[in-house]
């Protein structure tokens, strides 16, 4: 087999055999294969895409190309969740206690982030002592007494996806449904899941601009899952804003407290119920994700949810106080900026990428892997799509330690609010549902 | 300028200007670009193409990112001719000194080969004591003295070309037209080119299979050479059957004296003479191609072709003798095995591709970069299409030292021959002339 003749056949439209791929994953994570041949054939597959059988079988050599979780050790169903990133998504802080108060083991491991703000492994980490390194041995250990353990991800998980996602991001092939989807389908199969939620962005703060093309990476995920024996389905969700109000590492901690105390953003708590409502179908928890998600509401406002979470903080080494007094345990910034309103009407739309890069400004992202981020900053919405406004009032406010790039982003911040003279309708949270069956779209709230 | 843009403005089908252009082969040729990211771009750009405007651009980059030689010590219009490759093209050899004996200076670079057999130098080097590598003073001084040089391409000739052809040989992006294109005329324009004569070869033993597809190419050329200042004309010419009865490098020289001789294969001497003319014609030495073909034929039969091919010789240091006694200076290979028909009729066609297959079987040509060439070996036809045959009689001779792939090689070249019960019609040599004015296409030898 000559690397050669699989960029040609790639090139000139052919499919690639499971064996072609997987000597292609092997020989380009050992390092013998080299990268210019890699990124000819990555840009390749860009042109042609991929059938869904190669897909999975990209997929399946990236997941076996390092560690593959074993999480057999834990009863029941292991139901991991995906999202595909958008300004102000904290859902995993809430739905990972959530759905383990409801019974469903939640072994999870999560990322870092480039961006807007980091993962959720960096907004854990602006908890004063919480430990994210845990040992495999530890992991497995917490979920099997409290159901619920969150850690980072460790390099030697789907090493072959790492490579070639570096490689990507350097040669403009990063935007192909079949390479994002493996990307994505391989770190949750080495993450160990059995089951597979995803939660597909739509919209302007989203890496997918329209619900079309988000629909089409979750039918080519959900293929992927079900050929490799995952049970998997994908929830397209709206992210023509951000989502609840916070965004910045401790603000979206603070405001995944509250949501848990039943206090949160409607639209935070609205999604959290219908992904964990998924979970528990998918682990075959309920018999239909209508009463997962009566369940769901239950413990979330009987706080059951709220003291898994507290357990899952102390037991990682978080201040237990937590809960209680967010304010005194999380880190605070120095300065609070307003962001004004500068004429009357209803908020259109928020552009929730102007928000991200305002937070990114502030130092709640980074630009650059080596960048540090400061926990305490970043943007609090005051208002939302829908609500009215008037000269003067606060549209937003900035949480900042450093001043330098403060213009920058309250400019953002301003751009990304639009104003309109009539209350504008209320929008989807979710677009479409996609399974195994096919793809259910889901019809607007008012019809006529 | 960030690389990252260029590649993602080709891939979306943008055009880049001179300036972009400039940036990235500047950049890869110093090593800053890395190879993957030019391997990414040369694959989109087999995908989206390359405007009339972004091909000169690179051309000139290439051109430019090493020594220009300059002629301008020799009187006169310095006309090159590269021709695409074909299997026994020998006609360098004959025209070189055939164009220098009609007063048109040839100040010619050529190079080694890999495949079927050596190229030019490597050719010229079956000739005893033939110097290739002559200094730039050398060259220059003996074009002066005695109209005509040819030496080898040094590697600071357009070292942009050498590394981007080097990535694209393995990254299966050779096929594309502008990168063809641009690599050839960018050598030529190096070289020191003021017009240039292109032979592109169509046929099955040719890069380009379809005269369509050779006129493409030839078209793409012209216009580069038309936008960069230099006067430029395509023949496209018949590949369908190797040229000549030779090949093999000692054995191409031999057959190239023959020519000088007047009693070449007629489908050489043709092809020479017509080459020759349009180089007197871009030399503006005649008013038309017609013209120069008249003077030409004379000089070929008159000897001063010949008597300028010695001297061209002699002054290289090569034996003189060689215009006399060929088969005294040429290394002889061993052994000389027939190859018979197996039937009777006449040859439809003899396939290009297998002939050279055989010689590169019998060491004639380079598999590799670091094989060595045997000068004396190869095969020589005996019947040409159109030649009628008996069972039992001589189709070709195999000329060999290493007799560890004759098989093969016996196998290949009876493959190669293929014969009918009725007489083909006479093909053409040239299909189309193409110029700055546009395409001609040549018309059949017989029309009904």
């Amino acid at each position: 087999m000559r690397v050669y003749d699989l960029i040609l056949k790639k090139r000139n439209g052919g499919e690639l055999s499971e064996g072609e791929i997987e000597y292609l994953i092997r020989g380009f994570t050992e390092g013998i294969i080299p990268d210019y041949q890699m990124a000819a054939f990555a840009m390749a597959v860009w042109f042609r895409g991929m059938t869904p059988k190669e897909t999975a079988a990209l997929t399946m050599a990236m997941a076996n190309s390092g560690e593959v979780l074993d999480l057999s050790a834990i009863p029941g169903v292991k139901v991991d969740k995906h999202s595909t990133g958008g300004v102000g998504d904290k859902t995993t802080l809430v739905l990972a206690p959530l759905v383990a108060a409801a019974g469903v083991p939640v072994a999870k491991m999560s990322g870092r982030g480039l961006g807007h703000t980091g993962g959720t492994v960096d907004k854990l980490e602006a908890i004063p002592g919480f430990n994210t390194a845990l040992s495999r041995e530890e992991f497995l250990q917490q979920v099997r007494e409290i159901g619920v353990a969150i850690t980072s991800q460790t390099g030697n998980l789907a090493p072959a996806d790492k490579k070639l996602y570096a490689l990507r991001d350097v040669t403009a092939t990063v935007d192909s449904i079949p390479l994002i989807a493996s990307s994505v389908m391989s770190k949750k199969i080495a993450a160990g899941a059995d089951a597979i939620l995803l939660d597909v962005k739509a919209g302007s703060g989203a890496f997918m601009k329209t619900v079309d093309e988000a629909i089409r990476l979750a039918q080519t995920m959900v293929e992927i899952g079900t050929r490799v024996g995952r049970r998997t389905m994908a929830l397209v969700t709206a992210m023509d804003q951000p989502l609840g109000r916070a965004v910045g590492n401790a603000l979206e901690v603070a405001e995944a407290v509250e949501t848990l105390q039943g206090s949160g953003p409607a639209d935070l708590e609205d999604l959290c119920l219908t992904l964990g409502a998924y979970m528990l179908y998918l682990a075959g928890e309920v018999e239909a994700p209508e009463e997962g998600r009566i369940v769901l509401t239950k413990i979330l406002h009987n706080g059951e949810a709220l003291r898994k979470f507290q357990e899952l903080v102390a037991r990682q080494g978080g201040d237990g106080r937590l809960v209680e007094e967010p304010e005194k345990v999380l880190p605070q910034a120095r300065q609070v900026f307003r962001v004004e309103a500068e004429g009357r009407g209803f908020i259109q739309k928020i552009k929730a990428d102007e928000i991200g890069f305002a937070a990114m400004c502030l130092g709640a992202g980074r630009e650059k892997k080596e960048d540090a981020i400061d926990p305490a900053v970043g943007v609090v919405l005051r208002k939302k799509v829908g609500d009215s406004v008037k000269t003067g009032e606060t549209l937003a406010e900035l949480y900042v330690n450093d001043v330098s790039r403060l213009e920058e982003a309250m400019e953002r911040v301003k751009k990304a609010f639009v104003l309109g003279p009539v209350r504008p309708l209320p929008g989807k949270m979710v677009h479409a549902v996609v399974s195994a069956e096919g793809v259910k779209r889901v019809k607007s709230y008012i019809t006529y």
